[in-house]
């Protein structure tokens, strides 16, 4: 490309080019000209740019370039540790901002902590935990500046779910917690890997439709589960499906329901959702929604505490384990049947919670105009989570809800993690006692509040109006989440989005081109119900690479045109087809079967009399059309820089019927 | 189409047409066309038509059309049966071609199928049965004239190390047949079971690359496994690998090896590679490497019976049970565990053997220009290899080898099928006896004789030059069978096939354009470096459908080339970039992740105060950017037709700087 950076003159215009003139059937004269052939690569030069633009396509080591290697080392611990490169640039004004983001957040994660341990099958000091050791460990190494770390309900409930699938935490406590923090090391390890080997474009393979039906589907699967503590039912099913929860809950309704509970859950319900529509009103008030729930705990456990309603059944914390996490190296399994158990939990959970943290760290990063660095950013997620397996974390991310909180209250840098950290630690260290009498159902009520906002029916509607097939994954994983599990839900939600891709590379279009009057361009006839067919040809556009998916069908279907117009013409006793025109401008690669499908598709065309003209080949195909001999079978002359001048070179030699 | 289907003229050319006419920076005037959509269609329609494409991609009722009742039974019938459809026309040249071609391929499948059964661990008699029952079977269904149905050499080798590795036939052999039958019975369902729910594509999932490696790499293994009859050893590993194999061989080397079957396996092995050697040489001695194999083995019977070599080690085939086929209905296991193996190993050879029996019946279809419904014959495979699994037959395919040698003798017709499976049954009546003093290194050296074909160095050599990832795909599973096993370089195969795809649709080519000069064409600036760039205006092609998976790559991608552009103004001092213009004629689709990425990619360019311009959306992505309210916010008058247009129309906005 330097070569031709300074292109903005036509001096290029006068060189000389191999043009070979031919008086064309309408326009006056016209240049026929030349596909250009790309200049031959070195094999592994080829090679290494595929590779760059496979792993490499945001080019991260573009800063490194001609750089001395002193300065490559700061730059490379800087790379590693962000916090080294904006923290040089980091003042009061920013601080300012930061600590009033993180206080905001911290008086919404504590309560929401206490309440997603539950999800997890987890004592509620894990969750708390959680919301220590990871935001530091991102502070330093993270990237984006407004993501909120810790504990989300989306994959508490998946890692409860799966966790519970392999050990059952009432019987086996202890082995259950081992088996949560092995799976929370390899959910890590899982993270790091993906960042450090570069194939963060993973996560693009569960689609943004699959998200939000997934979303939507766990959202109502954990609203579902608060109904135990809303409700005050003891015993409960340990499934997740909405038809076993409902069984559940109306095999209890007669002697099972607590009122007090129902009395408690039901106003502070109210409070809440009145906190969020003043909220969602008057965008200044966004601090009420966030430190309602806060003061729901607050208010409700002085009301248990002054009332002994818990000894009328309404069911309450209790007990959460005072002071900061406690080393957990000992307890991860590193051996055993539970090592491999702990890598597959972890490996799901890991890939959920990133998908999660990468979306949210994309949108803000789009509304603030920086750069975040996907790979990067996996790392960083992966070390917080190895760390935090090893201090008493389970799985942490970025969570939607505080994020969202943490951007509206202005936060600058990652150090409103930090101030939310430092919250928890003195809330672990100071004040869990306090929690004794919170009762079950504010938290229930919190998380319901909270995961309302998982359910986007906006998203889903317009995935009904742009793209059905887009719509129809969302309701596979909606549905699959909610009727049967969280795990089939995303089984689905991959499966309709691989299907996809690939329906797309087996069942191509390929359309007819006409031409739109008063120009010398050929578009789709169905888009453009103006354009008109040539006489004697039939152009066709491949809208898709020809691989060996697609290759037999692309051949069939080009045929079948063909028959079509022929059984047309034999009605309008008009011209009989003997050019057809392939439009490959699409076709952005071809395999050797799709090399060979093309070459069937001459030698059959060859047979009916009828001259097989390609247009456009891009520089891969070319390249191809050349290496397998194919170009000269077909004849150079018959292949064009445009479907126009394929056009004009055709119709002087038709041969008119009588 | 009918309303354009007599469109030879330009009538229409004078139609009124929305048209705004704006001075172009260096054509005198040019027409700027709105870009169209297409008309709305109904919801039900749309989902028709896609079904229609992807399952009735060739139309199968297309000739049941206006017919009455009774002429629609017959159409039935003939679509089932199509003996019924050709055996109208058939007469007595077509039966002379028949006969001989019959005669032919009877000579050469009768010693190949004594040596598939031992490739699948079966007695003899295995393999003449399935020479006799399906080839009967698939005269009355199939609609290929040249396939010649029986054993084959690799879906033998798969299907015995399959079997071998659920149930030891050495020391199980009768449970061992039971699940061969199961097996059979489950690939006839699968094969059947793909055409009636017109799912033949799936098998183009295995490319043409793949097979070409997988094939050869069969070929060798088999290849290794005779070692054992041409050696004489009796003690031979039941592994299939390379490794395994040559130790075998060398640790039988000082006692194992039988000097007296060597001398014959190589006299004969001498013989076939003549014979071959005279067919390829001279194409109308085709008939000499076709019998040849019979000869050899009528003058090695012969041979051994006179001098009583078989008591001095000569390994002989001493019993082929006389008479045909018993019924084997109530081996095959249909409860229990065996019937789930069964099936997983069925479904496997029953998709390889269809692979091999379609891509046979396409290549001569071709050779003899008639059309072959794929999934009609995957319809007549699958009803063959079930009634075979009730007649003492394991799974039959086309081989490719008596295939061509049928082709060849000029058969014309099924019928050819039928006059070998009538010499098969001559044969199992009374001939079998004889057989009793063939030595088993005749029998390898006919597979060594069959498979080397199956070692397609050409092939191989063409996807080097073509494409070097099929070539990858390509030795991957050609090693993965050789030193593996079959069912590892399958799975690589398929893998590798699949990877491609899959790393298309993440990381499309996203290419730079300029104008070709003395054009109004702009084309990729690596192919054609005389195309110049237009100060001011970026240009880029995006070469895939949009989807989740690369959506936010392509984001990415296009503003990378706007960083690297806007490094080399500064340098140069040009024009700064005010028009990013997006081809989009090979984006064919776009999803709702793809709609997101372009909005996203609106709102970033417009803080650079940089407008986005879109060039040619084709039908859908139009269709869905209206639907998103993406085109009003991109603007209409900012949707062009044609590259030029979008050009011609920025150019004039272009404002100069200092």
């Amino acid at each position: 490309m330097d070569s031709r950076g300074h292109s903005n003159g036509r001096e290029l215009e006068t060189k000389e080019m191999d043009i070979r003139s031919l008086s064309s059937s309408r326009n006056n004269t016209q240049c026929i000209h030349k596909v250009g052939v790309p200049p031959k690569q070195n094999l592994f030069k080829e090679f290494k740019a595929r590779v760059k633009e496979t792993f490499f396509a945001d080019d991260p080591l573009r800063t490194f370039k001609d750089q001395p290697k002193s300065q490559k080392l700061v730059l490379g611990i800087q790379v590693i540790f962000p916090i080294f490169e904006w923290g040089r640039s980091y003042n009061l004004t920013k601080f300012r901002g930061d600590i009033i983001a993180g206080l905001t957040i911290a008086s919404l994660c504590i309560p929401q902590d206490i309440g997603y341990a539950k999800l997890a099958n987890l004592a509620p000091q894990y969750g708390l935990y959680s919301s220590f050791v990871p935001p530091l460990v991102y502070a330093l190494m993270g990237s984006s500046r407004d993501i909120a770390i810790g504990p989300v309900a989306v994959v508490s409930l998946l890692l409860g779910t799966l966790l519970q699938k392999e050990i059952d935490y009432h019987t086996h406590p202890e082995e259950y917690l081992r088996l949560a923090f092995t799976a929370t090391f390899f959910a890590g390890i899982t993270q790091a890997t993906l960042g450090i080997l570069r194939l963060g474009f993973l996560i693009d393979f569960l689609s943004h439709a699959a998200i939000v039906g997934f979303m939507g589907g766990a959202a109502i699967t954990i609203a579902l589960q608060q109904l135990k503590g809303f409700l005050g039912i003891q015993k409960f099913t340990k499934k997740t499906d909405i038809i076993s929860v409902m069984r559940s809950v109306f095999e209890a309704a007669h002697h099972g329901w607590n009122w007090q509970t129902i009395v408690i859950g039901v106003a502070f319900l109210c409070f809440l959702l009145l906190a969020k529509y003043i909220g969602k009103k008057n965008k200044n008030l966004f601090w009420v929604p966030a430190i309602a729930p806060l003061i729901s705990v607050i208010l409700s456990t002085f009301f248990v505490y002054i009332t002994h309603v818990d000894q009328k059944g309404v069911a309450i914390v209790k007990h959460i384990e005072k002071g900061i996490n406690p080393s957990s190296v000992k307890q991860i399994y590193f051996t055993g049947d539970n090592l491999l158990k702990g890598f597959r939990i972890g490996a799901v959970a890991g890939m959920i919670a990133l998908t999660e943290a990468i979306a949210i760290g994309r949108t803000f990063a789009t509304m603030k105009d920086y750069q975040l660095d996907g790979n990067k950013e996996m790392v960083a997620l992966g070390t917080m989570n190895v760390i935090g397996s090893m201090t008493s974390c389970y799985v942490a991310t970025g969570s939607f809800s505080r994020s969202a909180v943490n951007y509206m209250s202005g936060c600058q840098t990652a150090v409103s993690n930090i101030v939310m950290s430092c919250v928890v630690f003195l809330t672990l260290e100071f004040i869990t006692p306090l929690f004794k009498y919170t009762p079950n159902a504010i938290l229930a009520v919190i998380i319901i509040s909270a995961v309302i906002n998982l359910i986007d029916i906006q998203a889903a509607i317009l995935l009904w109006k742009i793209d059905k097939f887009d719509f129809v994954a969302c309701l596979g994983a909606f549905f699959g989440v909610i009727f049967a599990s969280v795990e089939i839900g995303l089984l689905i939600a991959v499966s309709i989005s691989f299907a996809k891709i690939l329906l797309q590379v087996t069942r191509p279009r390929v359309a007819v081109l006409g031409k739109i009057p008063r120009t010398t361009v050929y578009r789709n006839t169905q888009q453009y119900p103006e354009a008109t067919r040539v006489p004697g040809i039939l152009i066709v556009r491949v809208d898709s690479a020809i691989y060996f998916s697609n290759s037999n069908y692309i051949k069939e279907r080009i045929l079948r045109w063909l028959a079509d117009e022929e059984e047309q013409k034999k009605k309008a006793y008009s011209t009989k087809t003997q050019f057809l025109i392939v439009e490959m401008s699409p076709v952005t690669d071809i395999d050797t079967s799709g090399i060979h499908a093309l070459e069937e598709l001459y030698r059959n065309l060859q047979k009916r009399d009828i001259q097989l003209v390609l247009a456009n080949p891009g520089p891969v195909v070319i390249d191809k059309l050349h290496a397998s001999n194919l170009a000269n079978l077909i004849g150079e002359n018959h292949i064009f820089l445009t479907v126009a001048e394929a056009v004009s070179s055709c119709s002087p030699k038709l041969v008119e019927e009588a």
